[in-house]
């Protein structure tokens, strides 16, 4: 790519950058390798005027051009050299305040803050709306994986039914490692830990938390509604274990966190976080290691699947980059992308939800038993699709492996409770749902 | 998604369409049932007030609304009422001429015809810049996957190395029945047939030809080159055996029809495609039927994947839609996305292209063999990544299978011509390439 001589010479738009850790840093190191390639594409050339850090005076890896460095970020976002505002400092505050007055001041804004986003979206978006500018987020939601842009976009016209993601990668490398390699929950733990993937308190991972806040931001573009992390829920990958593995293995199928995030016919929507059954033809199914992807269910496209690189400095820098162009080209134009109006959410009970479930239950291994259990399903309205006894002849106790068809969550643990209060049952020991149709 | 009442009104954008076959009724259709909710998102109401159609007193599925009908497509092109120009028709002409048209009078065009962009896009999209207006192309390349636009925009600021992509489902559908369901050739093709997925004449898709149009436009935009169908290499399934798709197998491999564009260190680019062995843990090995995906590599975004439906109705109108609704909020808002400049592509030949290996060639089953065998590979500079010997002791001849590392194209053709020579190689079976790193 050359520059056209008959173009008129690229405008520059000044970006300041609050955080330069390893986003922030791959970011400025983008800018500056790429910034030629983009004046010529685009008519815009990008410098990087002003970076706001903690410690100023810590030496860096990144050549930091001329951008002056400060340790005031909020000089950053009024500053009369800076264009277009870039935020990869995450945490509500002070992002939001920040985020709020470079919003006010008709700068457009570029965030990678998934945790912000998720709690204080609508109300974000809606002040950028207000100002005529943009607030663009593709890092937040999958790292480097071009999705909300396609979604906000190329979907614009589509009828979205339901979108499920595995979008944490740091579970997603554990459920690999436990599947492929046999390993121990808490051995794949560590090993992600001594990779980086993990932090020494694992919580927001491994409990889902960070799933569920990407998964509140999906759901409210997807569907345009306002709902924030509080209306996810979420369970996490720490009650997998590698026998449960081992026989959705044997069944066909791959153990996911899943964020699913569903619109019903009543318009009312649901969005969960929790490990699922993925069946082996699925896509989804063969998303390996620390890698994302985010599958897309429309009544006209059919299935969509995006896949790639959910975190990492290049990555996430990748997106923001996109972004940034998006903006500085929009702000030339004196235009701006809008996310149009998000009406309050009607949210369906989690006891309202169908789900498929696998359920294995430990059983006196005597007459009469199977039926027992069975007409448990049955008189509480759960359909059953597939049963099978595992456990060799002669033992005492037989382990029946069911899983069954979609059913009210409601119903299930109606089901469960019965189940649990039979003298044949010795007990329930996995419940674990499973991906089925919408 | 409701109207805000602070909102202005939706301004009313019209679309002339040209073609209401499989994607224009499904077009029309989705326009009618999705214009409340697209005026709520967007603040831009659709109609579609123009439709030109081969015969107008056929009888139609679709609800036409209030849109004229007429047999002069050359009338809507210019038409007052028409702000939109939809191009479904496909073929170079008359599109090409109705195109061009409707650019000069300053009316926004969205197209689905890969025939006419791989031919003559550069031109086009030359003319459209010229004239400040949209020209939008999701659906020529892979059909419901929202692929162009991630790419241009998304992925704008991005250093992109290498696109891989399944992007003819047919072909992939009767590779898929090959491996799965052990089908010969012949077999898979007539069941593609009888399914509506194969034409009676099946040159363009089996031949690769469909698979080299989309790949030209795709790396013209990956690349920023003005290339065209005919710079692509293209080699079709036509010679792929079930007994290479059973050792492929074997070996962890699925053979798929991929096009492949890369760029060079040097700049230089070359665009191909033919059969390939896949390893089974890459993402593109997993992508079955009919459906297609596009892979990407760059340098910051690491990898990417795009799956989807390549083709039908619903997925291409969708794609459509999403152009649609692009072209006129640019059109209210007086901007327009621009593709930059497009540069003369120095094409690599396909002599001096990289490419891995597998061969499968029948020799004497006599000692010292092997080692004249490969030999011959090393003499050419064509090194072996491995080697297995197939077939029962005692046979007179045995089967050689090897996969070579990278090699040039050049080295590898000398390899094979000096292996032919040899007294003790009977036949060389199988030449396939073999997907490796970049």
């Amino acid at each position: 790519v050359t520059e056209n001589p008959d173009r008129p010479a690229p405008r520059t738009v000044r970006v300041g950058l609050l955080g330069c850790g390893t986003v922030g840093g791959a970011l400025t190191e983008l800018v500056t390798g790429r910034c030629d390639d983009i004046a010529a594409r685009t008519g815009v050339r990008l410098t990087v005027s002003r970076i706001a850090v903690r410690d100023a005076r810590r030496p860096r890896q990144v050549q930091l051009a001329d951008a002056v460095l400060t340790e005031d970020p909020a000089s950053v976002v009024t500053a009369d050299d800076v264009d277009v505002v870039v935020e990869v400092i995450g945490g509500i505050e002070p992002a939001r305040t920040l985020i709020t007055t470079a919003l006010r001041s008709g700068k457009p804004v570029v965030s990678a803050n998934k945790e912000l986003l998720a709690h204080h979206g609508a109300e974000l978006f809606e002040l950028a709306d207000a100002h005529g500018v943009d607030l663009l987020f593709e890092a937040a939601v999958a790292g480097g994986i071009p999705f909300v842009r396609p979604l906000r976009e190329s979907l614009a016209g589509e009828d979205v039914t339901r979108v499920i993601g595995i979008i944490n990668g740091t579970t997603n490398y554990i459920l690999t490692k436990m599947t492929e390699e046999g390993w121990s929950y808490t051995e794949a733990l560590a090993e992600a830990q001594a990779l980086g993937y993990a932090e020494a308190d694992p919580t927001a991972d491994v409990g889902g938390f960070d799933a569920g806040a990407k998964a509140a931001i999906i759901a409210g573009i997807a569907f345009g509604v306002a709902l924030s992390a509080e209306d996810v829920h979420h369970e996490g990958i720490t009650e997998v274990s590698a026998d449960d593995i081992a026989t959705a293995r044997r069944l066909g199928f791959q153990i996911k966190l899943l964020a699913v995030a569903e619109r019903f016919d009543d318009n009312s929507v649901a969005v969960r976080v929790h490990p699922t059954m993925v069946p082996e033809e699925h896509p989804l199914a063969s998303v390996r290691d620390s890698f994302n992807a985010v599958f897309v269910e429309g009544r006209a496209v059919g299935e969509l699947m995006f896949y790639g690189r959910g975190a990492g400095g290049g990555p996430t820098a990748s997106a923001v980059l996109g972004d940034v162009i998006d903006a500085s080209v929009n702000l030339v134009q004196g235009s701006h992308a809008s996310l149009g109006v998000f009406t309050p959410a009607s949210l369906r009970p989690q006891s309202e939800l169908p789900s498929a479930f696998y359920l294995a239950v430990e059983v006196a291994d005597q007459p009469g038993v199977l039926a027992t259990v069975a007409g448990v399903f049955g008189t509480n309205g759960v359909s059953i699709r597939s049963m099978e006894q595992v456990g060799a002849d002669g033992d005492a106790t037989a382990r029946l492996v069911f899983i069954t068809h979609a059913a009210r969550e409601a119903d299930v643990s109606a089901t469960l409770i019965k189940l649990r209060s039979l003298d044949v049952v010795g007990s329930i020991d996995s419940v674990i749902r499973v991906l089925g149709d919408a």
